[in-house]
């Protein structure tokens, strides 16, 4: 009797709106380059032509392997206007990883910069299929593809599905082997959405990206410029001077950081003059990448940094829950309450949902969740029980709703029958005065199944044994948290988000 | 080979997340009741099980005539609670148009406070379908139902579906027979991210509605609310005092007005204070209902009023187009751009796209406009061309993209072979220092087959005859454009909305 209802959302294409909306307003700078909207979308359109030439059009497979500057970004947006589908390629991959993704993913075409040519070249020779396209950018930091003529005889679109398929994503791989997240264009809005109305929405926010662009958290952020009109503010190394200079120079009111980045930050903003403080412009520090070590919010606290802790992954499309400012201090070591397009449930290993209070883990749903895996049909099978989303990661709810995240599940230790959680006691090691870094794995144990190991990194300069901090630990921690060993070593496994790779800890591990 | 995608959409209830998130942020407050939203949900939960015993569930149509007070607020919750459909009832009706209206939707059910009782409960004796609520509330302002039993045995729906009817809204009837909109949860869902994008969106906002919730332009105002988790300042009447009192005292950033009412807060505004202003607090003052006049515009602008100028109408869920505060100066009496998820083009009759400047009807696209009308295909069918609803508004779109719209095209007079725009008319008229409100219409004529007429209302005390304005009017009009006769009225009519009623102006003229 009534119109049938559209199956699919179709939207205006971000960055055509946003350079028709606000031609003038800064979409990014890098460096000493300031591109407005305007100035973004005719590098896009100009790249997109370059591109449609050898035959990248909808649905083609395109792997990028390119540094955090401008030939990303342009490449990002160029193929959403083609409909291609972005492959963004980790760039501390070995050769055998990359060449095993591309396969993986049956990419045809892979592009990249200057500095990584001569990678993509050899990659471009191994596998057949590979056609080899290589970034290029002029003294006035023009993007283009060597050796590709510019015809501008297709026509681009301008409008996008929300079902669509935007990018394939390779989980980091902190655990099991990488396996391509599907991201659409739906998820990305949602969650731009979903941030906008958790973290206020302001026509004057820039939001500061030093995380990875090949990761989810990086990625999201040119998304959130495109949709919510606001300036990205591009940093090749998360370096924490440049950071430092950004917060206090230009104007940046947002930032996405992982805890050790933060950390250092602190660290770099200590040198400069006692008791700095970065401006009142910056309103939010988002800060995710797994659960924030005590000791380090109450550094922020105590510096009145608007630390805002987040959780998210790969398949929720970053963000997932965020505590509001208001509540930092109050349900200080949360990651706060889902976003709005978001559900968020604790079950137990039977799929029953658990008493708040009660760890178990932690499932999602709604609109910014992945619709599955890449030609991982059983994968993706096992990931959703009931259409909700298993994150494999471990948590509890309190009593006002209020998620803590306590751990990946595959990195839980069970110690003579009890859940040892890994953060927990690295956030007992971080708050001594003398420990930088801090990292905890399980050992297999004859008499415990398990125990929990330390490996710590000390600050510049220190002369702490071990057996202080174990002396320390103590003090703390319940006899069966307490490391069985602690290791003092010179730098801690992290993989290129920042995150703590628990694995390779455990191969550290004296034999 | 991948995951088939989510064909719909489902997001927590709005109210439940926004109570869950924020339990005791204001949510409304009405005349001296504030509620939170822990209190509005309380409220909507106790009201959703006494509809529920008499078995409104989902799909059940129900109508709702009541005042701009909270029993309306707890009953648009509550339904939505039970899947149930919303018909908000004009209360300026007539009894046989009210049971017109009841017949053509099929309700089964008829809520309505103490206010409306007996309207009510006759038009229940006229129509056997129709069962009677009567909303009653204590002096404590709790919501209820008369003679029901509050019986929590049902299950409440915590989620929603995008592609869900929220409600059915008859179009004011400006022109034509009155027809039932559909109105989507989506279409609620992305006005409201449309509206908070361009807008911005601050954790603190309040916004005044004044218009009548049965109306899109109020009944969304709910619906961001809970949506964006800001507070509501809900006013029966648009008395300007009133209105005045609360931005000055109770801290509204946001207000939607149309131009007759804002005209009235300026008046009340100076009869205070000579060069009384707004607070700083007021950041945004929407003003949609038709083509705002110039003079109103200026007068606003010379004060330092932030007003926002919009374009939408009830089959767009309110806001289609709006015009950026940044813009407001450049770009007076323009609409502004579309927003975030609309996509708006101006064709000719023969559904092809005119050049930017050129005039031709209003077209819409994107996932706030409806899906269609109810129980009325071929009026639906007339109404989309190729996906793109047709408005039946005249505008035109300026070298830089931005709406200015002239009138509706029925509204339109075609003198001589001229389009002549009555918008247009009235805007000089009410430049003229003694004119209160004006409106014109067309009158047939033997010579130039239609011929402008105008209807004046002076400012009180004024002796200005018409003669004068003709020839002020000719100062400013192209011959053609000038009224034929302009008379001079105690009262010009208007919707419950504000809006001018030209069809009825047309009756005024003396035969």
């Amino acid at each position: 009797m009534n119109a049938p209802m559209p199956l699919e959302t179709s939207l205006p294409n971000w960055l055509v709106r946003a350079a028709e909306n606000q031609p003038d307003h800064l979409a990014i700078q890098c460096g000493s380059t300031h591109w407005s909207f305007a100035e973004l979308l005719h590098q896009t359109e100009q790249l997109a032509y370059q591109l449609a030439t050898p035959g990248i059009g909808k649905g083609t497979r395109v792997a990028l392997l390119a540094a955090n500057d401008l030939p990303f970004v342009v490449v990002v947006h160029a193929l959403m206007r083609l409909g291609a589908i972005l492959v963004p390629l980790n760039v501390r991959l070995t050769q055998a990883e990359l060449a095993w993704q591309l396969e993986d993913v049956q990419a045809t075409f892979l592009c990249s910069d200057a500095r990584y040519g001569e990678t993509a070249s050899q990659l471009a020779r191994e596998l057949p299929r590979l056609t080899f396209l290589s970034l290029i950018s002029d003294a006035q930091q023009n993007v283009g593809i060597a050796d590709q003529p510019l015809v501008p005889a297709i026509a681009l679109s301008g409008s996008l599905n929300l079902n669509d398929i935007q990018s394939i994503m390779y989980t980091s791989g902190t655990t099991g082997h990488p396996k391509g997240v599907l991201i659409t264009y739906g998820m990305l809005c949602w969650g731009a959405i979903g941030s906008a109305l958790t973290l206020e929405h302001h026509a004057d926010d820039c939001w500061l990206a030093c995380l990875p662009l090949f990761h989810v958290g990086g990625l999201t952020i040119l998304m959130r410029s495109v949709i919510n009109g606001i300036s990205v503010n591009l940093h090749e190394k998360a370096a924490p001077e440049g950071i430092n200079r950004a917060i206090i120079e230009d104007g940046v009111t947002i930032i996405s950081v992982v805890a050790v980045i933060l950390q250092r930050m602190l660290d770099d903003l200590d040198k400069h003059e006692h008791g700095a403080r970065y401006p009142a412009t910056l309103r939010c520090v988002l800060l995710g990448g797994g659960p924030a070590p005590r000791p380090l919010l109450e550094r922020c606290a105590a510096r009145g940094i608007p630390v805002v802790q987040t959780y998210g992954l790969t398949e929720s499309c970053a963000q997932a829950a965020t505590l509001l400012p208001g509540d930092a201090l109050r349900k200080l070591g949360s990651a706060g309450r889902p976003l709005f397009p978001v559900q968020l449930r604790i079950f137990d290993e039977h799929q029953q949902p658990v008493a708040l209070g009660q760890p178990g883990v932690i499932h999602l749903q709604g609109p910014t969740i992945t619709p599955g895996y890449d030609h991982r049909p059983e994968v993706t099978e096992r990931a959703f029980h009931n259409g909700w989303f298993s994150t494999g990661d471990l948590g509890y709810l309190d009593e006002e709703g209020y998620l803590y995240v306590l751990d990946r599940r595959s990195d839980l230790i069970i110690s003579g029958g009890e859940n040892v959680y890994p953060a927990e006691i690295e956030s007992v090691l971080l708050s001594h005065s003398e420990v930088q870094e801090a990292g905890v794995c399980g050992s297999d144990d004859a008499r415990w199944g398990q125990v929990p190991i330390a490996f710590v990194r000390l600050r510049t300069g220190s002369t702490t044994g071990s057996d202080e901090l174990l002396t320390y630990a103590t003090r703390f921690l319940a006899r069966y948290k307490v490391p069985q060993a602690i290791y003092i070593v010179p730098e801690i496994p992290r993989n290129s988000a920042g995150k703590l790779l628990r694995r390779e800890l455990a191969r550290l591990i004296p034999r």
